[in-house]
């Protein structure tokens, strides 16, 4: 038995699209053509219209001089013509039957102008009487990838169990590219900009009924109705695990809220609270975002604050303690048992076996998988870190590089199952090209192997605490 | 006139090398090998010799079975032996007359082991009456591009102003590397480990000392001979710009500090207040070393806080915003002058002419340069930020990445010096390989244009408000 679909689900599922405002000539790849390439580049299965008053067709496609044009039914409109040409289109679309315009168009209340936050509300009064939604103004739209819809290029089409609300285009697509290549794929990204008509409310709504999205993260500027908005938080929060950047912390980024998408930023202090209430984490940066959804995707639970660090490098080790401490974790001594096992495999004079574990022995030859099991083993340990870096020291000596990180990623993956106990991995910043490339290619073996992934040990830190955090607030609900 | 050398200048610039602790085998790259691959590498200039009980020669290089059999003279050993044959080392060395001994080897204090401490100490002791110095045990050594020495790999013999000491060889490397896309270049680098003889204090007053050092960064563990450190630090910090990590901040940090270097971490509120009174910049992490070194190194001086932000992307522009104002900055609005200015150049609708500023006119011809002059001009504004990202976005459909990369690096660095401003550079992290590279091409034309790169936003933002709490401190002193 699979679960109703939520009311707004014909938003998400366009059968054709019309885009009106496409240039001919090749612009900066933003507005109208980006949209046609982005959707062909995903594979749009339906019909996509073009609106041009005069070519014949653009990117192969045929182009109609008005959308009233169009000789088949249309879905769903993409307006990227300016502003002012925006209430034409508008009445275009109710004499097609269109159910949803996206407004791409920016230029509305955000500019601060009287006439043009005129037009704005006008826009809506009119499309709300004739029962058409709109997705904007100011904003990216849509990528959902199991409809085949992008907002931008280089969106793939496998789908995935996050869902994101946003207010900014850029950030959608920022958290959409960082999440990449840790294993984060979405069921729906929505970039709603001015949410003159469809707000954050409702897409939190339509997220929480969403059956396919199990995982929320949202990117918020303002606060549009906030009574509706957290009553919508609350519901999604009681239901799902859900992370919220909330900019415009400052007064400079308030200001800048206001000019971007005509925000309110609203008190911080008030949508803390209400985020606790909710039992919802709060975070203060994009990368923080990522890290808190790869958290929740992947550790889904922590049984404690204790955790092992271990992983090459004596000055790398004493800064992972100090970070993971800082962040409020708890670095255990290791037990006499946890002890013994470890000083059996480590013959070296002045390595430690205390914890942070920094070992040589984690290189020989199957001494990687026996450091991990006596610590994995331990009753004081609620989650192990292993932290390493590629393009520099020993390892660039240490033979090749591709199957070693392989051997290391199936054996975490085997003993994270094993021992039932988180592993996350932090992969050090290298500052080579190479050392990237290879980090890469270690972070995409690990996500696979269903491990979380964090691009510091700093960050791997903050990830788990902010975890342990969000299981607190839920606790207290 | 050139200022006499430093005392302890003949440490640094050895005519010979000898490594004893050599291994046939392929080993995993650290120890006496990689020091052997090392100084080949950089190309050091004078014999080295190695010592092995049996062995002809390794890496073509001719072995001795005992040091003193090597038939010329030798100014500095590396010992990579296990430490129950450092003494008969030593003793060798006393013989032939060597100055200084650097012993990689470790398992003596940080062991925790009584026996092994005493066995430093009788070191210490013989090497003292001997006149012999020496520079760990427990740590990497010495790089010196100008006297061609690396401690590891890929350490270019270009040398630079930046002087380095820390405890730790990992985090020395780490440093060294992170600098160098960013347009670091070091004088001395010395990684100290245990300090049994030579201590950090030393080094302070090696650096302060050293004309061709002009800036310090440190990162320490512990504090040996609080007085001496203090009136050290003091010393350097009033003669040049200097940044310090201090690990061992946190209960967990100061644990593992120990089990590392043998070090007390000794009170971080103490420390503080002494790089207060210092004028010298503390920081919590290796990163932010590295951003404080690249503003000590680039941005030099701010006249005050007020800094615009430049870039594309309104989600950004509002972080941004958030991460500037939350470090400390202020982004000013605009003159009425100079919103006049940008808006005749922009003429999109919904663009804001307010700061951060997010126009796409700055992608058209000569808008670059048309956006940034009237900002520079601007009476109320000490320094400003450009943010660009790559790999993603218009960019990637905006022609020849690598020209406009070019123009742009040119024309900032022609603006920072027509202006007499800081322009400082973010570029956003990129997800992909080829956005990393395109970023890793911009960070080096930009380094070589006389700016300073950041890797985030929110890293520029604590760059430039470091430097701005230490030109405070600088004038309290």
């Amino acid at each position: 038995m699979t679960a109703p679909a939520p009311e707004l689900d014909f938003v998400f599922h366009p059968r054709s699209i019309a885009i009106a405002g496409v240039s001919t000539k090749e612009g900066p790849g933003f507005g109208g053509g980006g949209f046609v390439a982005s959707l062909q580049e995903i594979g749009f299965r339906g019909p996509i219209y073009l609106i041009h008053p005069s070519a014949a067709a653009i990117r192969g496609i045929k182009c109609y001089p008005r959308l009233t044009a169009v000789p088949d039914e249309v879905d769903y409109v993409i307006s990227s013509v300016p502003a002012r040409l925006v209430p034409q289109l508008l009445e275009d679309c109710i004499t097609k039957g269109v159910r949803v315009l996206h407004l791409f168009t920016a230029g509305f209340t955000e500019t601060g102008d009287a006439e043009r936050a005129k037009m704005e509300q006008a826009v809506i009064a009119r499309a709300g009487e004739a029962g058409i939604r709109l997705i904007g103004p100011n904003c990216m739209g849509l990528y959902v990838p199991a409809a085949r819809l992008a907002m931008m290029g280089n969106q793939p089409p496998e789908p995935g169990p996050v869902g994101m609300v946003s207010q900014s285009g850029m950030n959608a697509g920022e958290f959409i590219r960082y999440g990449l290549p840790r294993g984060i794929r979405c069921s729906k990204v929505i970039s709603f900009g001015n949410g003159a008509d469809l707000k954050a409310a409702d897409f939190f709504d339509y997220l929480t009924d969403d059956p396919e999205t199990e995982i929320v993260a949202a990117y918020l500027e303002g606060i549009q109705d906030g009574p509706r908005l957290a009553r919508a938080i609350r519901r999604a929060g009681a239901s799902k695990p859900v992370a919220i950047l909330k900019s415009g912390r400052t007064e400079a980024g308030s200001r800048a809220a206001n000019s971007h998408t005509a925000s309110l930023a609203g008190s911080l202090q008030i949508f803390d609270a209400l985020c606790r209430q909710a039992g919802v984490l709060r975070v203060e940066s994009l990368e923080a975002l990522v890290d808190a959804i790869v958290t929740f995707r992947f550790v889904k639970r922590l049984a404690g604050p204790r955790v092992v660090v271990v992983g090459g490098g004596g000055g790398a080790s004493v800064l992972a303690a100090d970070d993971l401490n800082a962040a409020g974790l708890e670095l255990p001594t290791l037990l006499p048992e946890t002890q013994e096992a470890l000083a059996k495999i480590t013959n070296e004079a002045g390595t430690s076996v205390r914890n942070p574990i920094d070992t040589m022995s984690m290189w020989d030859e199957g001494g990687f998988e026996a450091t991990l099991r006596p610590v994995l083993a331990s009753s004081n340990v609620d989650a192990v870190l292993y932290h390493t870096g590629f393009g520099s020291g020993p390892s660039l000596r240490l033979g090749d590089i591709r199957s070693r990180s392989a051997a290391q990623a199936e054996a975490l993956g085997k003993l994270q199952g094993e021992y039932d106990k988180p592993i996350v991995v932090a992969i050090r910043p290298s500052a080579t090209l190479e050392g990237m490339d290879s980090g890469f290619e270690f972070q995409e073996m690990v996500w696979r192997q269903g491990l979380a992934s964090f691009p510091s040990i700093a960050r791997a830190g903050q990830g788990l605490a902010g975890l342990l955090a969000w299981q607190r607030m839920r606790e207290d609900c």
